[in-house]
Parts: C-alpha cells; sequence; structure tokens
C-alpha cells in the first residue's frame, strides 16, 4: 500500500471539510444575492429581507460550529488546522456583518444612500467568487482558479474602500450630523463585510500557496 | 514507565498555565463585579471606580505577560500553544475594554445611559461563567460544564447585542448629535466587551472540543 | 556532519525571511517619515504626500505578498510560520492605517487637529523601534536589543492612547458635530497605527522568549 493509496484511506473522513465549507459558501451567496435584491427594491414597511437576514445568519452559525466540531474531532485535516479555523471564523464574520448592515438600515429608517446598493453588488460578486474559489479548492483540483478568483474579490475591496470614501464625503455634505451618524455607521458595517471577504481570500490565496 | 507516567512526570510545569489563568479569571470577575457596582451607584465627583479600573488592567497586563513567559518557557503545555496564545490575549482584550470604557464614561462627564447598568451586569455574568469554566477545563476535569458556561456566554453576547441597538435607537430620538456621538461610543465600547467575552467562550469551547 | 552545520546548511533560503522583513521595517520608518514631515508642513491643495502614502501602501503590500509565497515555498522557516504570518499582517497593517488616516485628513479638509503631529511623531518613532528590533532579531543576534524596543513600542502606544483621549475631550468643546465626526474618526485612525506597532512589538517579543 503506497503513500497515495494510505491518503485515500483517510479521504472519507478528510472530506467532510470541504463539503461543509462549499455549503458555507452556497449559503452566503444566497444570502448576499437576497440581501442585494432587498436593498435594490428597498421598503422599510416590509421586513421580510431582515428576517431573512437573521434566518441565514442563524443557518451560517450553525455550520460554522459544525466545522469547529469536526474540527476536534478529525485527526486528519485537507489543510492546516489554524487555517480551517481562519476560514471558518471568516466566513462567519461575512455573514454577521451582512446581517448587522440588513438590522441598522432597518433600525435607523433613515432613506437609502445610493451607495448602499453599490455596496451590496460588490458583496454579491465577492460571495460568487468565493464559492467559486471554494469549489476549486476542493481536492486542490483547480489552484489557479482559486488564484483568479482571490485577485478579483481582492479587487472589489480596493473598489469598496472608493466607494466609502466617496459616499462620507457627500454625506457631510447634507450638513445634518445626526443624519451623517447613522448612516456613516451603517456605510461602515457594509464596507467591513469586503473586508472579511479579503481575509477569506488571503486565507484561501495562502492554502493554495501551500498545497497545491 | 508508561505514557500516563511520561505523562504525569510533565505535569508541574505544565500547570502554571491553569494556575495563571484561573488567577486571572479571578481577578475579571472582581473587576467587572466593581465596575457593575461602580457604575449602579456612579458618582462623577468621584474617581474611585476609574483608578481601580485602571489598577486590575494592569494587574491582567501583568499576569497576561507572565503566560507569554512561560509559553516562551515551556515545551511542554496542557493545550495548543495557539489556543493558550488567543485565550491569554482574549482576556487582557475583556480588561482592556472594560478600562476604555470606564475612562470614557468618566472623560465624557455625560448623564449615565440606561444600558450602562445592563451592559455591566452582562459583562459581570460572563466573567462568573469565564471563571466556572476556568475551574472546570482545569485537568480538562469537567468538559460539560465548559460547555456549558459557554452557551451562556454567548447568549449573553446575543443579548448585549440587542442592548446595543436598542439603546443607540433611543439615543437618536434625543436628537442631540453630540451627545450620540458621546456615549454611543462608550455603548459601543462596552458591546466589544462582551464580544471579547464570546471570543474566550469560543476558544475554550474548541479546546473542549479537542482535548475533553 | 553536525546539527550545527546541518542548521546552516538550511541557512540560505531561511535568510529570506529577514531580509524581506528588514526591507518592510526600512519601508515604513521612511513612510511614517514622510507622513510625520507631510504633516507638520502640511498643505491641503499640495497632495504630494498623500501620492507619496499610496505609494508606499502599495510598495508594502508587495513586500507583505512576497513573504506570504516565501512562506508557502519554504519548508525551513527562521521561527514559527504562525509567527512570521502575525509579523507580516502586522506590519502591513500599520501601512494600511497610517495611509487610511492621509486619505482621511486630504478628504475632509479639516484644519489639522494639533493631536495629528503628536500622533505621527509617536507613529514614527514606533517605525524606528521596529527596525532597530528587526535588525537585532535577524539571526537573533541581540535578544536584548529586541526587548527594550518592545518596550519603547509599547511606552508610545500608552501615550498614543493619552493623546486621544485628550484630544477627543478638547474636540467636544468646540460643539460642531460634524467637525467632531471628521476629526474624531481621524484620530482613531491614527491611533489604530499605534495599536497595531504595539501587536508587531508582541510578536517580535514573544518570538525573542521562544528562540533567543
Amino acid at each position: 500500500m503506497g503513500i497515495g493509496n494510505i491518503f485515500k484511506a483517510f479521504q472519507p473522513k478528510d472530506k467532510v471539510f470541504f463539503v461543509l465549507f462549499e455549503k458555507v459558501a452556497a449559503t452566503l451567496t444566497q444570502m448576499s444575492k437576497e440581501f442585494h435584491e432587498g436593498l435594490m427594491d428597498f421598503d422599510i414597511n416590509d421586513d421580510t429581507m431582515l428576517k431573512n437576514m437573521s434566518d441565514y445568519e442563524h443557518k451560517l452559525d450553525d455550520l460554522t460550529h459544525e466545522i469547529f466540531v469536526q474540527l476536534g474531532e478529525n485527526f486528519i485535516t485537507p489543510f492546516d488546522r489554524e487555517d480551517i479555523s481562519h476560514l471558518a471564523s471568516g466566513l462567519d464574520d461575512i455573514a454577521d456583518y451582512m446581517y448587522a448592515s440588513a438590522k441598522y438600515i432597518y433600525l435607523y429608517k433613515t432613506p437609502l444612500d445610493p451607495a448602499y446598493t453599490e455596496f451590496s453588488l460588490l458583496i454579491y460578486k465577492s460571495c460568487v467568487e468565493i464559492q467559486t474559489a471554494m469549489n476549486n479548492l476542493k481536492d486542490f483540483k483547480n489552484p489557479k482558479g482559486v488564484k483568479e478568483s482571490c485577485i478579483k474579490i481582492n479587487s472589489y475591496e480596493n473598489i469598496a474602500d472608493d466607494v466609502l470614501s466617496q459616499a462620507i464625503v457627500k454625506l457631510f455634505e447634507t450638513n445634518d450630523a445626526i443624519n451623517v451618524i447613522k448612516i456613516k455607521s451603517v456605510l461602515e458595517y457594509l464596507e467591513i463585510v469586503t473586508d472579511k471577504a479579503e481575509d477569506v481570500a488571503n486565507t484561501m490565496d495562502s492554502i493554495v500557496i501551500k498545497y497545491a
């Protein structure tokens, strides 16, 4: 029995991580799609979108917890335990800050800033690339594809930085301090979502450098 | 000499981490108790509470430094070095943000927001559970007890999230922008304390999953 | 061939990390010098300083990426992979938040707060100490020197904490909410730079404890 066969013997247990990460990524894509559509067609009197965001956030909490349980139980992992842990926390953070953004948009009841949907589109595109990258990361079948997605996610985060600073400059022109505080805080939550997507991209990139 | 005996031979050095973590947890409980009592009976002209918070923060800095010194000197640790490091930093963060909350409450001299004592009670309860969990983590004697405390700490953090958003919504009703900026920033420091307690709970939970 | 010789055989590959970290530290010192000088002699109509900060930030992004590429390719590292990764991210964060501070100083076009140059001097001094420490860390030739620099960086961060709280208290005396929001946010970015320098110091300190 060669090393390759020994490796294959461990695969079934090992595979659970790829399966869970793919579920997380697919759920995030769906969550970000509904977040973006909800903001494109926003109605403060209909909180369906907020309830959906809360449901997705709970679902992702459960999946994240399952990854940590598997990490505790499995001696064999497809890549560094530390990277699995970073990846799981980073993906969970994306969901947490997307939900927080939605929550404060509803709580503050201010008119939507035009930058909100610019952000939600960048967030949706980032989640689509995370899902693509996760699929390409599976069994390390397409390292180049992972790298390409990570570059795109990094570029979305750079655009988000500019969206934030331009939106804040315009916001100050209203000279309405209460309004500035509310909308600036929502814009900052939205920008953190893209930061967390970049963290996930950096972790996936470093996994590919090590193993592929 | 069996594996069990070899393990026992290393125990004395190894024990130092449990002893230090228990000291940290006991100090945090005491600190959070005085923080809560200080806010329940607040007097802006008496800065005894602030001085006490500063003393506790220094004491916890010293204990944290001692844990890192021991981590450098000991080859044998009772659980992953990475987890010891996360746990020590997380506990130190709780003290840092509790002190920062106290500092800005005194600096801003604004009337106390009713949410302050809701937070300080949640912080105190979280620290009590951290202390209980740390005692149950010692020698991995009661993994189930650790898990129960972690679940409680997570639930306190969820409550703190709601306390924050409800307090901010009420705060905006005052329509006093300067006041909003001051109190919102104290509320956010207080909420970070509960976030840090949740980080500590998640680390303890993952240690128990791995070793118990 | 003794252990010492085996170790030396690996040195050439291993050395790349010290070389890269020294380049990063030297670049950060230069960046922080120009940042401080730019603020000492600030002219809102001349954005040379901002362009320089952006160039430095890109240069440090490239160096950081190179460290992670080397980390993926080298099996042998001079100290824990985890510490190399923390150190690289921490140094990159210093550049990111220094650039962000500069960006918002230009965007907001508010008169400079006197605390800006107090911060930029503390940031410059911290970067000088990081460079000294990195040179002393190289081949672990002067552990005591590393420790001395780390203590200084920690003391600068403590001073920065006080600069922040005193500046914010004075800022509120203007009673101009829009102005408060703008300058407070710049002050907080500046303070984060010193936090990130402290993180780097703590990582260097823990490397020295382990290896020296």
